[in-house]
């Protein structure tokens, strides 16, 4: 069926989508740009075996946090030829991942997910504590989504026409609501991962979703801390933050009418910059039309200008921040993107060795001034 | 002036050490193989400018975490050919970081620290809360120690004749108690990185110690735990797990008098294993001669099958678990080895992208047992 975006969200014209199936059972969903219509019928003939997955997750005593364990994805594709992209569309003969011969964005579930396909609720520690959930692992609950920008194989998300990137922020949206609904979801986590350097295994333009069974970790500290904050203060912390640093301002890389962007004070990577709407806002399913119209198009502004600082494009993780799915954590928390790139020069990536890896205590070789103001010169 | 190790831990023979300085001031440590004396006297000749260093750190809101910031180690050393390695003894006319001809372990203060040389105390919240220690940095107090393991250029921690290895030992934990005890010091970190795939940028055989003047992020989480776990059982949370691996039985490697090895049931990396004091001690200047004896073996032993895996050596990180420097932390904690590398096949490595990156949110692509048995079947 076609659902519009939800009402009271006005737009020129809905962004538009269409669930279909794969021949594993795996959902496809399209979406079409505003005032095309999404792909209306498709049929994925491929003789698809029983569908990957069905790993585990582990709970670590340690630290407090689950482990998934996917031993089925050591054989996942890793950076086919691009005459068998997975990605690109079906036509002449070739059946690919997706059985259309066109189509603007599709989301579609992973083939090799680490998380999912079943959903279920994980187990809660009994009388005798944590130790009851050491040992005996559940089932990988949850999901694992591609966001495919393009039918092109080529490009990245800052090419992409701007009508594309916005019905990219749409379909993150739609996604974000519909997998915050599913049975045992408690965090769902949009981002796109670009650059052979940092382990990307396919170059066709796409992002992916995990919907966590159990709030992520750093997720999980951030909404605690958020949490505590507005029990003490009433306020939100990353509403301080975002005030603090307009203010400050030498940090600032754009500031739009619902979003602005900085390097924070005290970012970790030679490049690290957060884009932050101006509203206080859980997650990219609460965010009305104008502010949708808006991030795209800051997006797009702000991973171009990332792309003008080397000659070779950058590589770079782009992360969601959304609040884990609960109702104390969607008042505290406040949505905001953190991109990040661990490239300190042209030829010289920031590895992540004793220090931060086991220690998590992080020495970033780059002040955050000197990054912003890269970032500000790269405007077009 | 020549310190024995401490009265009480009865040895063959002490360990002994020296400490000299180099031209700019810094410290260097000479650690003598047990029956032997170390190094007596040095003259560091070289024009060394001022010290390098003062860098900062900042402190993060969002997570409650301080960064450091060191921009001066951007021009750091990089992969020099080894005819100008500055952990090579000086000899035939070339002056290197190390002014004696011969020796068998040398600390030294690294020449582009991340943290220090200042020591001191970091700046504490006040009334107005964590907000008013945002936006004004604080000198990076700290030290920052590099652990040569020999002379000899080529090689690794595995490969050093048994006595050198039982040295290194030596070093961490003089080291460890060392710089536990300078003004502001809250957390010593001994850690090795091996291999240019992490981003290591000397290939001599060393180690670093990193010394904090806040409790390392992952450290401080680990310490909370374990402080929680104390309060609430009584008991000390290491050593349940140990006691329930060594039950379990199928993730063990190795089983020492002092020592126990093995992989951990929540493993986030291909390859992860702890390796464990059957005694509860915060660090490594409170283990024992015998246990220090044992330790140098089974850790040789270890790295030793690592290596053994593939047909080219494992990169890795070694990292000691130490319990911050207080007495609360030192009571809950135990202490642990924690080595981990990113290779999942012959000629793969396991990137950290967005989940992991950005979300702490690990999957694993091989099971502990797996790693385990391997690790095993890798004994000489």
């Amino acid at each position: 069926m076609t659902s519009p975006v939800p009402a009271g969200r006005t737009q020129p014209a809905p962004v538009t989508h269409r669930t279909h199936h794969l021949a594993d059972g795996r959902e496809a969903v399209f979406f079409a740009d505003r005032g095309t219509p999404p792909v209306e019928r498709v049929a994925d003939r491929r003789p698809l075996g029983e569908r990957a997955g069905h790993g585990q997750v582990r709970f670590d005593r340690l630290t407090g946090e689950w482990v998934a364990v996917a031993a089925h994805r050591q054989s996942r594709t890793h950076l086919p030829p691009a005459d068998q992209c997975p990605l690109c569309p079906s036509a002449g003969g070739r059946e690919s991942e997706i059985p259309a011969e066109d189509f603007a964005v599709v989301v579609l579930e992973n083939r090799f997910p680490s998380l999912g396909p079943e959903l279920g609720e994980l187990p809660a520690p009994g009388p005798a504590g944590e130790r009851e959930l050491w040992g005996a692992a559940s089932p990988a609950f949850g999901r694992c989504e591609v966001v495919v920008f393009t039918p092109d194989h080529r490009g990245s998300f800052a090419g992409l026409a701007p009508e594309r990137a916005r019905t990219v922020v749409e379909a993150w949206a739609q996604r974000t609501e519909a997998l915050s609904a599913m049975t045992g979801i408690r965090h769902v986590f949009p981002f796109e991962n670009r650059g052979e350097d940092i382990g990307v295994t396919l170059h066709h333009p796409h992002g992916q979703i995990y919907a966590y069974p159990y709030p992520a970790p750093h997720a999980a500290r951030l909404a605690a801390r958020s949490r505590a904050h507005r029990e003490r203060t009433g306020r939100a912390l990353m509403g301080e933050v975002l005030a603090d640093e307009s203010a400050a301002g030498d940090r600032m890389v754009l500031t739009g009418q619902h979003f602005s962007a900085y390097v924070p004070y005290a970012a970790r990577w030679p490049l690290e910059v957060h884009l932050v709407p101006h509203r206080q806002v859980p997650d990219l399913a609460a965010l009305t039309g104008a502010e949708r119209d808006e991030l795209a198009v800051v997006y797009q502004d702000l991973v171009q200008r990332v792309d003008r600082l080397y000659a070779t494009p950058t590589p770079y993780i782009a992360a969601w921040h959304q609040t884990p799915v609960t109702t104390a954590d969607r008042e505290a928390g406040w949505l905001h993107l953190q991109l990040t790139s661990p490239r300190r020069a042209e030829d010289k990536l920031k590895f992540l060795a004793g220090s931060e890896a086991a220690m998590g205590a992080f020495v970033n070789d780059v002040t955050a001034e000197r990054t912003a103001a890269g970032l500000r010169e790269a405007a077009r």
